[in-house]
C-alpha cells in the first residue's frame, strides 16, 4: 500500500522500472551507504537510517560511510571531510546501528572498491552513463557544468562496485535512486556475460518512510537550512519547532485549522503518541488550541525521541578513537569479503597472480 | 638532431607542445609502462625498451606491466592476459632490464594506482578527456564505438595516477603520447591547486629511436602480422627476413638498387656493423649483390643480436615462479613508494584515518 502511495508520486517510467523487480522476500545480504556531507537530520533518519535499523535485524547488512563519493561533488572543499565522517559514525551508532549486527565501515578503508570500480569502468559504455538522469540534469544546468568531472559521470560505476563487491542482493534506496540501481544491474549483467556469472543483480528495497517537511515546509535539506539534526540540543529543537510554519489560515487561536496541510502536524504523526495526535487534530480543527501550545507538545515529544540518541552521540564523541576503532573493525570485516570477491574477479578476468 | 627529425614528422600543434618543456637534464625518477598485449617485437624494443635500458643506468626507474590498461581495449577477450603478462616479464628481463637497477612491477599488484585513479577522476573535467585525440578519433570511427567505454575515456586519468603515484619527473614517451602527458600535467596541476603542491609535473623524454619498418614495409605492428619478435627462433627469423620487401626496382641482381628505400637496409643500419653496412650499401647501388645474399647477411646479424635474448628468455620461462617472484619483489618496492604518496594524498584531501 505504502509502496503504491510512493509510486503515485513518480513518473510512469519509474513505475514501469519498479514493476519488473520481484519483491525481495528472501533478503540475504544488504548493502547501503551514505555520503558524509554533514550531520544527519530527521529527513535522513526517516528516509534511510530507520530502514537500515529494521534491516539489520533480518539480514546480513553492510553499511558504509561513502567518503570517496563525498568528494564527487565537493572536491573543491574537503576541509570538513574528516569531521563529517566522524560525526556520521556517531550519528549512526547513536541512532541504533549496531556493530554486533551490521558491518559498519568506511569506503576508503577498503581499497577493493577502487579496484573493482576501475575494472567495471572498462566494460561500461560511456553512453549508459550519459543517459543517467542526474548527469543529464546537471549538464543542462550551466551553473553546474564545473561539476561535470569524470568522477561525477562515473559515480554509478563506483556505486555498482560498492554493491557487487559484497554480492549484495538487496539495496535500500529512495525512489529517485531507481535509475542508478537499474544501471548497476546492467553493469553486473555485462560483467557476468563477459567473465562468467559472478554477481547477483541487486534488487531495490524501497523505504516506506513518510515524507517529513523541513521547518519552512519545503523538503528537509541541509542546503535550505531547514533541518532538525539528531545532534541538536534541547534548546535548538525548541527554538526550531517554534519557528516552524503552520496552517497560514490560523491567525487567532480560535480560527479552525487544517492539520493535514500543517508541517507541525506531519511531525506529530511520527513523534507524538497516537491518542494525543488525534486529540490535537480535533482541537486544531475546532480552533480549541493555539499553535504555540501545539508546538510545545511537539517539541517535548521530539526531545523525548532525541534525548537517548543525543546522549549516546555525545558519549561516543567524547572518545573518538574508540568510535573510529568500531569502524576500523567493521572495515576489516568488509575487507575480508571484498578480498574474496576480488580474487574471484581477478581469476575470472585472468590476471596473472603476482 | 634526432629530435628535430622526429618533430618534423608531426603536426605544428605537437611541435608547439614540445617546445615548452625544458630538456630533462636532471632526471631523478622515471616511470613508464607497457600494456601486455603480446610478445615484444623489434619495434617495441627500439621504440621503448632500448630507451629504458639507457635510463636504468642514469636514474631511479619504475617500469610496470600495465595489465589494467591492457583490458581497456580488449575487455571482451582476456583469456591470454596472464600468459601475455608472463611473456612480457621474460621479454623485459631477457632484453636487459635489471631488477637490481630498476623497480620492475605489475600494475594490478599495486592497488594504490586504482585508488589514486579514483581520486583524480573526481577533479578531472570530462571535457578534458573528450579533447583527447585518441578518443576523438575513436568516436569518429563508427566501428570502434563499442570501445567507447568509461574506462577508455578515462585512461589518461589512470596514466596520470600511474605517473604521479611515484612522483616521477620524467616519462619516456613516443611523440604520439605527448597529448596524454600534457593532460597528466594538467591534472597534476589541478590537484596541486586544490590540495597543495604534492606532485611534480612530469616531463616527456623522447626516445631517439630510428623507425624500423615491418616485414611488408609498413609500420611494425602485431595487427599487421609483420613483426619480428624477441622470442622468434633462428628459423623464424631466417624465414621472416627472406620474406621482407626490398627495393622493387631490383628485378635482376645486377640492377642498381636504392638502399635508402629498402626495409632490409633499414635493419642493416641498426643490426649490422658499420663497415659491413657501408659495403652492402655500395654493392647494392652498383648491382653487385643480390637481395637474397643481402638478406642472409641481415638474418645472421639479427640472430647474433637475438641469440642471447632468446636464450635468456627461454631459461627465464623454464621457471615461471622464479620470474614472477622477481616482479613480486619489484611490486613490493613499488607499493612502499605508492603507500607513502597515498598517505600524503589522503591527508591533503582530509580523509579520516580509519
Ligand atoms: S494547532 Fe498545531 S496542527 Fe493546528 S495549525 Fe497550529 S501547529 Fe498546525
Ligand atoms: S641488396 Fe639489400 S639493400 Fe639492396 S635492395 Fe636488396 S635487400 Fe635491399
Amino acid at each position: 500500500m505504502e509502496k503504491e502511495i510512493l509510486v503515485s508520486n513518480v513518473d510512469k517510467e519509474m513505475k514501469i522500472a519498479l514493476e519488473k523487480y520481484e519483491e525481495p522476500k528472501d533478503i540475504k545480504r544488504v548493502l547501503s551507504g551514505m555520503r558524509p556531507t554533514g550531520k544527519i537530520h530527521l529527513g535522513n533518519y526517516l528516509g534511510a537510517l530507520k530502514t537500515w535499523l529494521e534491516l539489520q535485524d533480518k539480514a546480513e547488512c553492510f553499511f558504509f560511510i561513502a567518503d570517496w563519493h563525498a568528494i564527487t561533488t565537493s572536491y573543491h572543499d574537503t576541509k570538513d571531510l574528516a569531521d563529517n565522517t566522524l560525526e556520521m559514525m556517531a550519528d549512526w551508532v547513536a541512532a541504533g546501528l549496531d556493530p554486533e549486527k551490521s558491518v559498519l565501515f568506511v569506503q576508503s578503508s577498503v581499497k577493493e572498491h577502487a579496484e573493482l570500480h576501475l575494472l567495471l569502468s572498462m566494460i561500461t559504455p560511456v553512453r549508459w552513463l550519459e543517459r543517467n538522469p542526474t548527469y543529464k540534469e546537471m549538464m543542462e544546468n550551466l551553473k553546474d557544468r564545473e561539476l561535470a568531472t569524470y568522477g561525477f559521470l562515473g559515480y554509478p560505476v563506483l556505486q555498482t562496485a560498492d554493491i557487487v563487491l559484497y554480492k549484495a542482493d538487496t539495496v535500500p534506496v529512495g525512489i529517485d535512486q531507481i535509475p542508478h540501481l537499474e544501471l548497476s544491474r546492467e553493469i553486473a549483467r555485462r560483467f557476468n556475460r563477459f567473465f562468467g556469472k559472478l554477481f547477483p543483480e541487486p534488487r531495490p528495497y524501497l523505504s516506506e518512510a513518510p515524507k517529513l517537511p523541513g521547518l519552512d515546509g519545503r523538503k528537509m535539506s541541509k542546503s535550505y537550512g531547514n533541518c532538525i539534526y539528531l545532534a541538536d540540543t534541547e534548546e535548538e529543537v525548541n527554538k526550531k519547532v517554534m519557528s516552524m510554519v503552520t496552517d497560514p489560515s490560523r491567525v487567532r487561536k480560535t480560527d479552525p485549522g487544517h492539520p493535514e496541510i500543517c508541517s507541525v502536524f506531519a511531525y506529530h504523526k511520527i513523534f507524538t503518541p497516537l491518542d494525543k495526535t488525534k486529540e490535537l487534530e480535533e482541537a486544531c480543527k475546532k480552533g480549541e488550541i493555539g499553535c504555540v501550545q501545539c508546538k510545545k507538545e511537539l517539541a517535548k515529544n521530539l526531545n523525548n525521541f532525541l534525548v537517548p540518541i543525543r546522549e549516546k552521540r555525545q558519549s561516543l564523541l567524547s572518545n573518538p578513537s574508540k568510535l573510529i576503532e568500531v569502524f576500523s573493525e567493521g572495515s576489516k570485516k568488509a575487507r575480508e569479503v571484498a578480498k574474496k570477491t576480488m580474487e574471484e574477479v581477478r581469476n575470472a578476468i585472468n590476471f596473472l597472480k603476482v
